[in-house]
């Protein structure tokens, strides 16, 4: 995603006096098994669409992470933004000659303007594009990787996890919904606070949120029991970013990640397991934020810490 | 001290592109036993100057420790300056009125145009002013805490600490000088880089240095030995400011003091020695840098972290 959405200039995410509010209206078509007669979702076919996802987003390292849990790879291609972006796109700019090798185009915009030649929201990752056509699909984030996990079932690997678990999945919802809007949510909030007030109520609600968190995995080694669910990757691209980010960035420094012994845990036994840890670039997401929110950073000195070779340690978990 | 001695513009620190570099011109009257004929220095006699000094700042703080440790509290008066200041001036808006009861005048700024007119540079702290006129003295920090200690010694408490001991003098100064400028002057540097490639330089330089005292710290209960000096005085107003503010405001990320395990021992047992923590205004030091730096925080917002429940549990050392 990019959070150019809510005011449509780049670099300005908070505006004086006011609480940050996420626009979350995106592209509702679907990639489905079998699309209903007169929906405009599309097929479920190998080999046809791509993946574009910054490295640098949490929203779309969600979607980098399940295609790989799920052994989606050689399904649906993807390709990768770089970490910065103008007021305009999130652009090709890693790739050779600056444009994506199969879409064949310098900005993701160009893959939304081709089938919406009017479209005037946020140009966002994750975003589906039918290979096909070079139009974009869908930017609609959390129905993305429940699409991958339930309509792309045929073409997941010998073995893959079962994300969403039927018997756990009244309570597996609820717990993504309070994650969703008290913490992936919540270090935006705090970040782009426009006023003291707005700063301090998100503070409280945050670390509420990461409270309780704690303590559910004092005795639990993922989200949902013993076993890695879709809340734990939810969960997992926020805590990655916490002390390199949002911990100095977007001020949510009642204390660092390492300092909750459980969450800490929890991150590094996830990091260190094949699809997580192996799909995270620290430098990247240090980039992304630091450089693009100029009115946050306005020189976009981008910090060389924090240390990260925590990262690797055992974690004493499972 | 205010940095706006460099640019004299209030909340404009950092230049884009330049290093940043101190101005270290200061008004360079004493204050002594025997002034020399001739000279413009004042004489030591109780009751005639008023030391003032904002708790937010480091190097004011360092001559409110002195003075507290030396006992010279009903010798030297004391007026304290708000947190936050302006482009022109640091102001007793803590006081009834907006005046300082003393001196009588809203503005330190007042008290260094009484001497001359037509003064230009920063109007910092910490500042001695002549009671008896309302003009300013010195506002040299590093000689202020000299004199108060060599100049004042008749005044002194029974048992006042000797904080300049004559048989380590020559390492304590080759220690203090690094310490001024790695440190106490090193997280400035950090902050304000008007580059990647200063700040890059200036966070290696800065923890270079705490790696020193780190190790210097393993097997020294004080930076001199078994007895508080100068140099602790002058490292402590640093560290303490090192988690609350340095560590987010000025990206001097690596790590957090309190992931320093001496340097944080250390620390937390000069905050619990008298003089010290009972000289540290946490809220006053955050709303000062976080307010007044505008060019690195431009809506001004004060974080609410980090958790402070740390500085008063035992230090394990003494």
């Amino acid at each position: 995603m990019s959070e150019n959405e809510k005011h449509g200039k780049g670099g300005v995410y908070s505006v004086k006096g006011e609480e940050f509010d996420r626009d979350s209206r995106y592209i509702p078509t679907r990639i489905v098994k079998d699309p209903a007669p007169g929906s405009d979702d599309y097929p479920v076919e190998p080999g046809r669409y791509r993946l574009v996802a910054a490295y640098a987003c949490p929203w779309a390292n969600r979607a980098i992470i399940d295609r790989d849990l799920l052994g989606l790879q050689d399904v649906i291609s993807m390709g990768n933004p770089g970490p910065t972006h103008d007021a305009d796109s999130w652009t090709f700019d890693l790739d050779p000659g600056g444009v994506d090798p199969v879409l064949g185009i310098p900005k993701l915009k160009d893959a939304y303007l081709k089938r919406f030649p009017d479209y005037s929201r946020g140009i966002t990752v994750p975003a589906l594009v039918d290979e096909t056509t070079g139009e974009v699909v869908t930017n609609d984030f959390p129905q993305i990787t429940k699409d991958l996990f339930f309509e792309w079932k045929d073409f997941h690997k010998d073995g893959a996890p079962d994300l969403w678990p039927e018997d756990r999945r009244e309570e597996m919802e609820a717990v993504m919904e309070r994650i969703y809007t008290e913490v992936n949510n919540g270090v935006y909030r705090c970040g782009f606070a426009g006023s003291q007030e707005a700063y301090d109520a998100a503070y409280e609600r945050l670390f509420t949120a990461l409270d309780w968190l704690e303590e559910r995995l004092a005795d639990s080694r993922y989200l949902m029991g013993d076993k890695i669910t879709e809340a734990d990757v939810r969960l997992f691209t926020t805590l990655v970013r916490f002390d390199p980010v949002y911990h100095g960035h977007f001020k949510c420094n009642r204390n660092k990640l390492t300092e909750m012994p459980n969450l800490w845990g929890y991150a590094r036994d996830l990091f260190q397991t094949p699809g997580f840890g192996d799909n995270v670039d620290f430098q990247q997401i240090k980039d992304h934020y630091y450089k693009v929110h100029t009115d946050l950073n306005p020189l976009g000195i981008v910090p060389l810490g924090p240390d990260l070779s925590g990262w690797t340690t055992p974690s004493g978990r499972g």
